[in-house]
């Protein structure tokens, strides 16, 4: 199918999907502490797919098999030694960007349960702490691996989610998988700069042609094996308007996802994931599940873009070296990291 | 004061310390579930020092208002834009070696208190979870904020602990002030290969002589900025002899610490830290004392070196590219970290 | 049915269930470290019944709806006020016995993952602290609420599970249900002492019989709205014979819960449940299923009785004033506790 | 020294400290999260005593050795079997009532962090949790262990804090101490009924007359080996104005501490305990110190006492049985508890 083809059945004026059953209350977001099933749910500047239309997207983009039966790297196989050393050539002033956000200990209506950090009784010269949280959410910036998604029981590459997780653990496809870490090319795409508004508005979708803007805009590209982050505004909007609601959200059309395929992106992250609520019921994640599910493209969630995109802007360069890696740890379906950027 | 002269004091021959009081039972490492005060203090290869040597030895290594009285970073400000640049041209293979030892869930001597996971329960298509550790010890790979020791209610750069701790974290010298990350070239010095050993035995100090028999063996210079890695054979010996007591260790002579300030080393990481017990009654902790507080030198603590003393050897090149970042957690003592070194 | 017929299926000869399938291996009980699908099942006593039987047994046990649609009290509805008064009478000496065990942070084998407490970092005068536990299993002495177990998506009193559990807490049948607490007689059926043995071996069953073996022994008679306690001499073996495995272990033959229903026990405690692992597919833990979701009978889990039994062997009676109350924890599947017994 | 003597130096006209140094910054409450030294101080309803005063109460009240040098109990000495006989004698309608708070996992201004409770993924037919919690402060329904507070690095009976405490729990004098638990007479004082206010304004003092005015109101009188429970009406004030900040609260004077001492209270809760904040540098938390480290006496602290005041006016009797059990946890400073009052 080309990107013409695609792009064909994805118009301007959303439809917001109707009659929605009661099902989809229990939905929610893991640790979102607000109800997707009451949230408003239209949607602007592109055509709500069906989802059927999404299922045959979730089969397009499909990359089970492609490396291998027991592949746990998906899209991070696109990283090849020659893109890392590419990458290490970006190095050109030195400067580093760290896109971590500060880890808060407060809750908030998007964080009613926070990271909690205590400094331990100690008599002698050293002191020690103890931390714990749960690196899921709008709270803290963090790797999603690829058993953090399922469809109908199944996750990337074919495997059955409920012989894959345990209370202690997913036996496959946990954050351990990518512990070799991310250093590749980074590549900021500024679609709220690209189209000349500050933010995007909480029903708008993040479409192809707003990426494709933002690469003619900066005259950059996205190829093979790069980390793609993306800019909607997210973070001047809350400076401006104070911290906002789980749902809605400005985000990303499903076709996104079908473009980073064929693109061949690595990883994904921004200030923005699917449209929050996504208007269907089978997919209601639906960047999660195409990225995470079909095309096994880990997602780096929630990272801070306000400072990239000041030093982009200000070195008019979009692509630098992106380079990240999460802890060892067995099991988890995700982990906090603190990506840095150097230029 | 020169090299010679301070190695003038350290023999061959060393003097276990005499006459602990009972006080030192109390400073027992935070999380080793062992106990320091009984364990045995004899030590090889080096003189011991007496306490008052080792605070004049403290005392030299200073680096209080060098960069500054309000100055977070310590040695990491030897890390330039010119270094990172310089490191990032040591990526010529592009093969990654990750230094983090994977994270245990299973108690052990050494880690009565392992990290634990839980996947918490959900009905949709999302999965996610929830993890507590202390990331301190001989268990989980870490980078050690400056506020983690003190000497006499002092932390680095002068600021006292008692007015910079609270139960809910430090208020300065945490791993937050890491927040920007390390980028720079790394150095391993296998000092074990050096002498000819498979390790170093648990009474063995390392010394300077064996820091400089490792450069000259291999080829390479410590300089200024540089992130130093030692390996004195401790994984390969635990492979053989089963998981150790966490007294006595092979470590560092204390006259290795005031080497990295001499040659600037920005943060050290390796298979040993001080010698366990250090015998010293008010330098327990000898080489975390000496780096976190008088220096300000990060300690990257537990590093898995076996794949990368491997990789040195076959590529015949003991620098690289070496990158890592906390998580940005305010008034962390510590945070877990996966580093990654690219060749 | 009576008595007599339903013990009629019950033979002295246990025949172990055969043709396992796969699936039995995911039943494991929750945080035991241990796989049942793989211990041995031979039973002894009793015959086994199938998995028809069970479920027939299942059914003629049933609560649901006795107490109205919206009960969440179970079998604690038997504990009338004048079971309370008539309970306090039996204080008599003023002698209490404790029915806690004492909580361990030690890892072991049948409990991986123990209670974690930390003291918290303080400058002032009062210090504090932080706990951490998951409260099931052969580990800490608890309460199950009767939303701790399901039968087919079903949890007492006909509710769904599915729609009842979220990731932070049971809707329904919590814990928060039993927040009056329990206050009424207890009475200890010490079988061990009534088949004159020091304990049950791991493959026996306890049966009808053993229990109206010792209510004639002890001259004591279970009557509604009673605690009841069985004593198999579990503790007595683990001190002599060291920590046992999970399974398997000597434990009520699924009869047991019948003959309770027919008492109108209002809560059951002792040193053993169902035997372990039960030889069944469809009801894998038949003492917890049966009390929990068909009778609406909550579980005092893993109780000290040596105490207690020695206690009631010197005073020469068996019923006693049993009082607990679980913390107020909305969603919580259990809670810790510390039963006080009142002689 | 005779209570006219003692009464004598406590007016009705307070004042304020004054000249409060920079130390009292740090005598923050645990878990407050707010700032005792920014706190308005005044109070009303009787004469601040100076330190040198307080600490001669201190003395005054001391029951160091009253039980052996090695006691843990303190004032539960008092309660004596024939107490627990005569109290359980007090159960005649067998109405119980709850004093434990509900567990709320919503953060609020004087409860930052509270209790997690996290529902563990299962595919079995059980499901099981994981909780945390810090159960001190005005948040959770806790007893409060002998050691959770010092005078001088000094705890009840002259044990030295700093030789007591770890990182891992307290080594003496933890609610372990207390496994026995409670069983005795409860009275309660309805001190705002007393004076016939809906509650106490947040600088009043509650005085000893408040204690003998509600004595005599109430036809009781406390005696050796009670539970006291006060209420001043604060839940009342919440409901009407909404949640309370930690500074400033209405509370005891010291002198209700030395009451207690005369009196042979074994246990105190209620809904205040020291006024917040307490006017002295010495003895930041009056109450506190007095009871649990001069006299032993474990505090029960943030009852719910509305339902149980409805109680005894109704029943128009104001002593019952009031029983408790921490759960045995070595080591800890506090535990939740539901306490039973049955009438």
């Amino acid at each position: 199918m080309s990107i013409v083809t695609r792009r064909g059945f994805v118009g301007l004026a959303g439809l917001a999907a109707a009659g929605l059953s009661r099902s989809a209350a229990t939905q929610q977001s893991p640790s979102s502490g607000q109800d997707r099933s009451r949230a408003p749910r239209d949607t602007a500047r592109a055509r709500d797919l069906s989802d059927d239309e999404l299922e045959a997207m979730f089969r397009r983009c499909s990359n089970t098999g492609k490396w291998g039966a027991d592949d746990e790297l998906g899209t991070l196989n696109y990283v090849t030694a020659a893109k890392r050393i590419a990458a290490a050539q970006l190095v050109r002033t030195g400067e580093v960007v760290s896109l971590g956000r500060d880890i808060s200990q407060t809750a908030s209506k998007v964080d009613p349960s926070p990271a909690k950090l205590m400094i331990t009784f100690g008599n002698g010269p050293g002191i020690s702490d103890y931390f714990a949280m749960a690196p899921h959410g709008m709270t803290i910036t963090h790797l999603d691996s690829l058993a953090h998604f399922s469809f109908n029981d199944t996750l990337y590459n074919g495997r059955k989610r409920s012989a894959t997780m345990t209370s202690g653990g997913a036996q496959w496809g946990s954050i351990f998988a990518l512990r070799q870490g991310i250093f590749t090319r980074g590549v900021l795409l500024d679609v709220a700069a690209a189209r000349g508004v500050p933010w995007y508005e909480s029903n708008e979708y993040v479409t192809v042609a707003d990426f494709e803007a933002a690469e003619k805009r900066q005259n950059v590209r996205v190829s093979s094996g790069d980390a793609l982050l993306v800019r909607t505004g997210m973070e001047r909007m809350e400076q401006e308007r104070g911290i906002q609601d789980t749902y809605p959200r400005a985000g990303f059309h499903a076709e996104c996802a079908e473009w980073m395929h064929e693109r061949e992106v690595a990883i994904y992250g921004g200030d923005c994931i699917e449209k929050l609520p996504y208007p269907s019921e089978r997919f209601p994640s639906a960047m999660h599940m195409m990225a995470l599910v079909s095309m096994g493209l880990p997602i780096l969630d929630w990272p801070a873009l306000t400072a990239l995109a000041a030093t982009c802007a200000r070195e008019s360069r979009w692509d630098f070296l992106l380079t990240t890696a999460p802890m060892r740890l067995p099991g988890g379906t995700s982990a906090p990291v603190n990506p840095l950027c150097l230029f």
